[in-house]
């Protein structure tokens, strides 16, 4: 058996590459974790999700314990068995999603009490009932409670909820129980103050976990905003374990945040938007549902080697996605997972070779040219809110 | 090039095996063509389709006229490069879809006006314009205009247009371009009666065609009269061409259209119900959202080698299907079409091996138990009406 533990291989500036070990096999940091919401990386298959160069997933645990039940998933032989996927799986805690439900659910310091948003069931959540859920779902990485204060947050309010999920996530380690190369990970919260980041930071690290979220981050405040907190948050979090930005992002946000020190990174994006017909390319964006693309013949990414690219033209994606086919979603979600890892790829090349400032400002400046290509340069950019499950 | 032919290999009673030789390949007949209504079998990609050992597949020209339209699928190439699949297709004439328009269309000796369902705008369709399209896309096999009439449907009237579907066949072979290893077929008609069968045949014959198609039956006639039917039509029509019965069947209609001389079938039930839950398996219909598999960790159909038997279990099926997420589609139509193409070989084997009586019974008896298993047995079988495109 394999212990759990961070391998760091290459620095550059703050950015780093390294191995995560553990019991389901290695991953390579800095790494893109694809969402598997409902035990399933939509509109794929588990063989063709690995095929892109994932090495791992991340599975809502919220979802899953509705649908199909962590108990039941336990008796089924947990998770990896069910969706028949053998690499490491990082479940959340399950807390941003019942703390969404609003008006269905009520906080207190024991916990969390919620409705299913399918039948109306009555559920309650509380650190230690997050634990024994992702311990039954048998998650290779797993995740304290926390709770996610919105933005913008009146600063006592944010401090009061960021000192309940530090207590939480001393129950949390209480209740998790160690298994050799399994790893639990606490979450770093303190919105956009320094200050509240450190006390957090100190409090995680007192604790103890095999690694380090940065939470309550993509939420709407925007890059510029999101940079600023990571100029100063990776810094306060132990250098020998990952740190894993929760729910980011758009590509500059994630080159942004692994040139800041950020290692793991998961996002709805690539997969939401693919079903909607939009393409992450080496030339930009691309709206598939374009008028435009009706008879090009062309790749939807000329530079690409995914299969969608090699077997198909823009034209016939264009139809079948104009035409809601599934197998629209099914090579679009393929291109866009293949464009992520791909990116990955890039940067952890740049890293290893001392590139990444390089790539870094290259990414910057041509997301910037993309959108004044697009006519909408004069914008801020947006982070993408991009939590929400799939 | 290969001239377009058919080779007869076998025969056992009425039922023969060949193998038909077209520009794009050999078909081994009896053969089952999935449908790929919009240029995409649903939820499959092309190179899945072929694994299960689909040799040729079914476009509708109707779909493809308008979307992505028959000279803009011309510009792109063809229907075969578009949809990235290199063996035989063959398209029906649009008729029959056309046809179903109904309110929104008008027939009369020189052809249909409709209006389109998507967008209103208005189309005229002929024997000549059907053949040019089918063209246009390049298909393998073009079919012949013709008018199918309903079910029940008055004497009088069916000879009527009977006669004119004859006329339409004429004018059809006259504005057909013939090209190397490309095929054209002509439709009989005729209801119920076996002289009209034979008057329709007989003029075909004269007209003289590369395969003859059975048409005007799964209209709601039930099996019971469709083998009536099956038990005369395919001994009127030439010994040394293909018999195609169109938009055919379950497996029982299959098996019984094959032990009465039939070579060719497509049918969407397969690929259609498979969307909504119910598989095909060596062990009778499988409902998977039916709660009994919410913790069933045996395959689909344990006697099945398909990806979706091999990889998953009916719990995680049955979990996909009920959350209507989209790789529930995807195995449970790979499954349905892996199923369907085994049929079709263990058809091809027996014939080959003296056992197709043999065959033919047995299925029919199992078809009869599997009702009575589900307290069924007493209703009579019918015919799913399966010609509606996918």
């Amino acid at each position: 058996m394999t212990a759990f533990h961070f391998e760091r291989l290459k620095t550059d500036g703050k950015a780093r590459t390294g191995k995560l070990h553990t019991a389901h096999g290695v991953i390579h940091t800095p790494v893109f974790m694809p969402v598997g919401t409902a035990a399933t990386v939509k509109a794929m298959r588990p063989e063709e999700v690995a095929a892109t160069g994932a090495e791992i997933l991340l599975g809502n645990t919220y979802h899953l314990m509705l649908r199909p039940g962590a108990e039941r998933m336990a008796r089924l032989g947990g998770l990896h068995k069910f969706m028949n996927w053998s690499k490491p799986i990082l479940t959340d805690s399950g807390g941003f999603q019942v703390m969404s439900l609003s008006g269905l659910r009520k906080i207190t310091e024991e916990g969390v009490t919620f409705q299913s948003h399918m039948d109306g069931s009555k559920h309650s959540m509380t650190p230690e009932r997050s634990i024994e859920i992702q311990h039954l779902l048998g998650s290779t990485i797993t995740m304290v409670l926390d709770e996610c204060p919105p933005y913008p947050c009146e600063e006592k309010q944010l401090v009061k909820s960021m000192e309940m999920s530090m207590r939480w996530a001393a129950r949390s380690k209480a209740a998790f129980q160690p298994r050799e190369g399994y790893g639990l990970f606490g979450i770093n919260q303190g919105g956009i103050y320094p200050k509240h980041r450190e006390f957090s930071a100190k409090a995680l690290t007192e604790i103890g976990f095999d690694g380090y979220a940065i939470g309550g981050l993509a939420v709407g405040e925007g890059q510029e905003k999101m940079f600023e907190v990571l100029d100063y948050t990776p810094d306060m979090l132990p250098e020998d374990k990952p740190r894993y930005l929760m729910g980011v992002g758009k590509p500059t946000d994630i080159v942004g945040a692994v040139w800041r020190g950020v290692d793991m990174f998961d996002c709805v994006l690539p997969t939401r938007v693919a079903r909607n017909g939009r393409a992450y390319t080496s030339e930009g964006e691309v709206n598939i549902r374009n008028a435009k693309y009706a008879e090009d013949l062309s790749p939807l990414d000329p530079s690409c080697s995914c299969p969608a690219c090699t077997q198909f033209s823009k034209a016939y994606i264009h139809h079948l996605v104009k035409l809601n086919e599934i197998l629209g979603s099914m090579l679009m979600t393929q291109h866009n997972l293949h464009f992520y890892q791909e990116l990955m790829r890039r940067i952890r090349a740049a890293i290893t070779e001392g590139r990444m400032d390089e790539l870094y400002h290259a990414e910057m400046e041509a997301e910037v040219k993309q959108k004044e290509a697009r006519g909408g340069g004069g914008k801020k950019q947006q982070s993408t809110f991009n939590y929400v499950p799939e």
